[in-house]
């Protein structure tokens, strides 16, 4: 059983399935906020634990900074309190990350996801991003949540760095969006004595986090697929791991689709199919081309979901 | 359940647990054949399914082919005739790998472990390593094991060629060294309707590869683990997780010490450690320098196996 | 001789040596106006065709949307109009770099240098690049200089869409810091008919560029070394190819030094040795190690530059 | 001017052009020893410097260590004894390089080139490496080329390994296929007081090698257009950089597309269009697709050639 000698009251508890919302933009790559809100009156009735705004699938980096807290903003003013609200509020600089936290608590999330930096990634070592994580944690209002993407920034946020980074009592977890299963096995291993929660930061391998002890995740599937990835989580917490398999098989073709493969405008257009509004992307992102679109159909009927 | 429509027969059953096991040098970097006997008898008391002969671990590639042959005549003299014996005979060109696979049958090999050639590694596409594994299945006297090993021969072998090799009758199974367990995941979805067997290559993820489905692993681990390798896919074997992630944790950093971080010479420091005779290793592979010696002491000892 | 039948009048000549300046910090991170001011001075009696504000070593992604117009306005005041001004003014997203662009044209800027957006690098393809600068191209008051830098961006700008954008009357070269000298002599040829201008991005391969055919540089290290940055851009214009390639070697290692070795950091440490004022890095950036401080001295004296 | 004053004598003088030339081979995958001795005579006639036998173009791995002594013996047979002899004698471990330095020399090489060993790339370090050639050189009766050629072998041969083995009085130089022109530049800058030569391994960057003091070219284009790299050669040579900018632009999409691009199929097929034998592959190579056998001809005839 893990404890946290450290801390007299435990951490923040984010044990569960959230979706990284996607952000609907109109023809004209405005915010879609009549769009976003339907979306958040269909996930509020999902076995979420809650949502995550702005991670990599809601197009952050495309936002100015009033967007990103109005957004966060419109989407605390619509999601069920029981609900926790997990907002991206990494930027590049420390400072500006520090800021940044704080409109997002102001604005309403329970926690917030702070992307590692990574334009001078070539200095970006455990040095760095352990100050920058604790100048953070520390001005942070809200628990910190600690988020390594190497897909999209090219840097793996070191273990030795997340070891250290985990006995800050403002550092709840981390949301590994890599795919190393070994490595997130030797996360959990290491930081086991600190009160510190793993999240897988994918649905394509979600069952393989669970065995090793990751506690949730954070799954850009779960906009289209959200009753199913809250299923598969089901079957892992009850150990039921012949049907959790199988699940787990037919989920990782439509999560590729939606993420490494073809991306945003993928999970966007899926969305649509399922019901949702995905809307348009913002420039520079551009639509899936007819054979993306045809293979993307393949990935989830061929599986069984279309 | 799993069926193979197409064969009347089923394959061979590789699934258990195989050491890919080291190769002994005298300091004058010759074979010692002396030392690899006592290791073989200490292996055959062990619970292995068999025993994996020039798998990376094997110093191959530092072979001559008439060592490559010997070494294998000499494992099957000493392995009782339950153990599988799996020789790795991959070799670059078509033409010498279809010529050492007979060889390794001749010599006692049960099936044979073929790597990917990668020399030329920009045009060892889909269509180029179907074309190598056919021929090489097609005149092989003994089942065919493939072997993606990425960290040695930079590079993967494509999930699409997987399936299509899958359905030859006599290639039975893979070794996955990538560790890409969303990759291993849909492999073994993907190849459900064949009798395909997926092994993991690596005790770092071996508990997540039978999460996903695989059926055992070959572990470079084991050759100084033995025991405790068995032990972790007992526990897997019997859907005991919440051990099994303990012990599969524990695992990992002495896995990595002898790997990726310190490769071969670590493996044969560790085995001496554990009672085997690891021996020297052949030029250009180098001993370890006092500071790794150190490290690699403390990735066995801080998880409590020294 | 190069033409371009297209377009009635010639591009904007951008041929020639240019600083991409840092941008001095006080101690508590704020930009330091009078340093900066004081650097600008010094830099106006070098021989340079003028100074790139915010390339990657003027910590652009550190710095608000004002602090990064406010920079230029300054730097405008005090550069000679006979000097160019080159501007960074990518960002994320289309839009996003479509305003800056007018406001750095609108605060000074002669022209815009506008790197690859790169966060959804496997997405950013030539289609959505061109894209991109086609419409930032479109808008823009001054012309634009395309930006590749892949060390920073995980992110090549293909070879393909720099030829399509070459035709554009608004974009009159590129910055390539990726240092692919084959890559950099085809597309100088490939743009052949084109009135379009190749600057390497590093004074690392500053001769072979001017070899096969670049017009100039972009070179971190004349900040630190002008002159001699300048020297070297005049024999290489002279064909004395003895002369130059005796400086080149020389500048290799300083230059690696304040690069990709030891990043910002170094470059604005070695500003200070050679009377200029490099000032603090904004966070996470980190000051240089003793050791590290040590070896950049030895990457300097070890060429007779200290 | 370059001097050695460790040694007495001078090294073996290796500037020059070389192609490094492929293997023929019939329908059914042997040795065409016909077709290679018809390659010879004309080759003969070119004003190469000599021959590479075994480069990465020779499908060396593909052959077994009784063919590749025979195809040197053959080569030596014909080639003019004014043309130098250089044969690949690398292999993975250093006693298998060793046997086969002296077997190359025995056979007729005037020099070896030793391609680094990779398969354990993770700890091919300069230790390893400096040992590893060190040994091969203590033991050649003929001097050593050192060979660097990260595309095939994913690894680098350390610059401070190359300056500490340029001190070997039977090392004389080495090849460099990486186009890497700032490392090529330091690597000539600091081994400059060796009689140390550099030669570039391929013609895509063989202009900007000679700018930074190369002097001279291993290139698998000589194959085909073997005229015209050493027109480029003497344009070099003679200071005409004008001439030498251009023909070096017009041959580097033709050498892009016989080696990185579609490798050696490609080098093969393009020497029958110009009147060479290029002959079958050895599986696992396969021959070019309808579709890349089109843009094959493209970058031929684009830019002039066919």
């Amino acid at each position: 059983k893990r404890t946290n000698a450290k801390n007299m009251t435990r951490k923040l508890n984010i044990s569960g399935i959230y979706p990284p919302i996607a952000t609907p933009f109109t023809e004209r790559e405005e915010v879609d906020y009549q769009k976003l809100d339907e979306n958040l009156q269909k996930y509020s009735k999902l076995p979420f634990k809650g949502l995550v705004v702005q991670g990599s699938n809601g197009e952050y980096p495309y936002l100015t900074v009033n967007e990103r807290l109005e957004v966060v903003k419109r989407v605390r003013d619509i999601l069920p309190n029981s609900k926790l609200l997990i907002a991206g509020s990494g930027c590049e600089s420390t400072k500006a990350t520090v800021q940044m936290t704080g409109g997002m608590a102001h604005a309403g999330a329970d926690a917030v996801l702070v992307v590692t930096p990574c334009f001078y990634r070539g200095r970006m070592n455990s040095k760095a991003l352990i100050h920058h994580y604790t100048k953070v944690a520390d001005a942070s209002p809200v628990p910190v949540v600690l988020y390594s993407v190497p897909a999209n920034t090219g840097l793996e946020l070191p273990v030795d760095a997340i070891v250290c980074l985990s006995q800050h009592p403002n550092i709840v977890g981390l949301k590994d969006s890599g795919g190393d299963i070994t490595r997130i096995g030797l996360i959990i291993h290491k930081t086991r004595l600190e009160d510190f929660q793993v999240l897988a930061g994918s649905a394509g391998f979600l069952m393989a986090a669970y065995a090793v002890g990751a506690v949730g995740g954070v799954c850009a599937l779960a906009n289209v697929l959200g009753e199913e990835v809250c299923e598969l989580e089901r079957l892992c917490m009850l150990g039921d791991w012949e049907k959790a398999r199988e699940l787990q098989h037919r989920l990782i073709e439509p999560n590729t689709a939606v993420t490494r493969k073809y991306g945003v405008a993928a999970l966007k257009q899926a969305m649509e199919w399922f019901g949702f509004h995905g809307g348009a992307t913002r420039s520079p992102l551009q639509p899936l081309s007819q054979t993306e679109l045809q293979q993307l159909h393949v990935d989830f009927s061929s599986n069984g979901w279309l």
